[in-house]
């Protein structure tokens, strides 16, 4: 099941893809046809706070729906404007910095490989989805660089979480490109600046329920800027697993349903190139994980298209 | 005036501070009365993000309100609650590090003096109002640290926003306990952990308006710990004055109404002693900021009191 939050004629809904990806079927109106009323939630926020019941609901419209019968619900992939799955975070986005070997060593050298997770934010306004434009932001910064990354919705709330109860805590996986302006985050020291100018974080282009991946820490992960790859790896070479993140952030705070958590870039960032391939207006970044599917944005030009 | 968010019988409201802070007026409740119907917002970030409007509404209620006849109305400060005045924050709390010289040398040595703003976060689930226990987290953390700070709430969304005209986008001012457990924040290089331990935010009693405070950038500053003055300075020793802070994080990234920003903390904190003096269960804490009044927590005792 990918869900995604897109908008029509300047609706915003929650929506289940169907039919490999073509086609929407928008939750909200297909309870309401087949129950009488509307009383589904209008945020995925909301959605995945109804924890079980919102996977058993969703089963059933699914099942309703797919008679034939309301083929005119289905809303097709062109028509609709897909959102970031999460448009408004509740809070700042969890990121795990240096959880690939080979991009702590191209960021520094081995000395730079941690021992413990090392956790940053990118602040909520930084979100945008899947072909939106990312600002080149050519006044404030002349090194904007991509991070491919597989990201983490969590379901259920917790605090204090065992690493082998970890995955229970999960909704589902996107991706997303963790965009940082290199030359901020090490003039700021804390990363916190250099990573969150606005719309540096896209993200998309739809949740993968968590019952359609069996392992995620073996994804494969590419990032290809204007058709050349440039980062290729594998999530079975994170440091840190998604079940000893989720552990290690859980311990004394508390993860929420909503909550979204950026696992790491693997090598090939273009920081890491001798001479450095910065990000240029007009770049287009395409991102692709096994399994979810392919997060493509493009840097606006300086003349904003 | 002075601004709360707090709960009676179950409701939670804001209020204006009233009668040399003895009492409170409940906006929502006033409004009703005055006008027939509560078309008052019910949180402190609605009330903050409805502008010049808010302060003329609330200015005519006062007015309304003070002429004697609906002493009904008031409550007395002993039989609310007070909360966080902005309970749960739309996003993290931003912070700055290290802006007073002389907190940057006790944690370091005069090389740890930034050139350029250092910020980090804290989850807005570490988010606790004045007189709240703080969990002891003794399970996680050896060196649970307090760090009294001057917090700014923005009061306008802007980007790009000119230092000359940076106060024009505030809305307000309160204390802000920035509580560490130093061993995690060195532990994870980045903050962010260290810093968002639940509980580990206590901020208010209330937001002092703008309108009472000329000079953010002059008030004085104590942190009594158990009664004994730990921390004593005066924000006119910033590194980073508040209008360069607001304009510096706002290059490229948009500060919306409700932002909290903590200022940072100057020297005393219990790192900071030789053997250090981390906080204990039952420590108690007062802040106290020049125009603005006492924050105090005490550390939950081992036996949850």
């Amino acid at each position: 099941m990918n869900f995604v939050t897109a908008e029509l004629a300047g609706e915003i809904f929650v929506g289940l893809m169907d039919g490999e990806n073509r086609r929407i079927l928008p939750l909200g109106k297909a309870a309401e046809m087949k129950e009488g009323i509307n009383n589904f939630p209008s945020t995925m926020q909301e959605c995945i706070a109804l924890g079980d019941n919102f996977i058993q609901k969703v089963n059933s419209l699914q099942e309703w729906a797919a008679n034939g019968e309301h083929e005119e619900l289905y809303i097709p992939l062109d028509s609709a404007k897909l959102l970031a799955p999460i448009p408004r975070p509740a809070k700042n986005i969890f990121c795990v910095g240096k959880n690939y070997a080979d991009h702590a060593i191209e960021m520094g050298s081995k000395e730079d490989i941690p021992e413990h997770i090392i956790v940053f934010t990118k602040a909520p306004t930084t979100v945008i989805g899947h072909d939106e434009l990312v600002h080149h932001h050519k006044d404030i910064t002349e090194q904007l660089d991509y991070e491919g990354e597989l990201a983490v919705i969590i379901g259920k709330k917790g605090r204090g979480i065992k690493r082998e109860e970890a995955l229970e805590y999960v909704f589902g996986y996107t991706i997303l490109n963790d965009i940082t302006a290199r030359d901020l985050q090490s003039r700021h020291k804390q990363f916190f600046i250099g990573k969150s100018l606005d719309t540096t974080c896209p993200m998309g282009p739809w949740i993968v329920h968590i019952s359609a991946i069996d392992n995620p820490n073996k994804l494969e992960i590419k990032t290809k800027v204007n058709g050349e790859i440039r980062q290729s790896s594998n999530t079975e070479n994170f440091i840190f697993p998604i079940e000893e993140i989720i552990s290690d952030l859980s311990k004394g705070m508390t993860l929420e349903p909503g909550d979204i958590i950026a696992t790491g870039t693997p090598a090939g960032v273009g920081k890491g190139f001798k001479p450095p391939r910065f990000l240029q207006p007009g770049d287009a970044m395409d991102i692709t994980i096994e399994k979810i599917g392919t997060l493509s944005n493009k840097i606006e030009t300086i003349d904003g298209i």
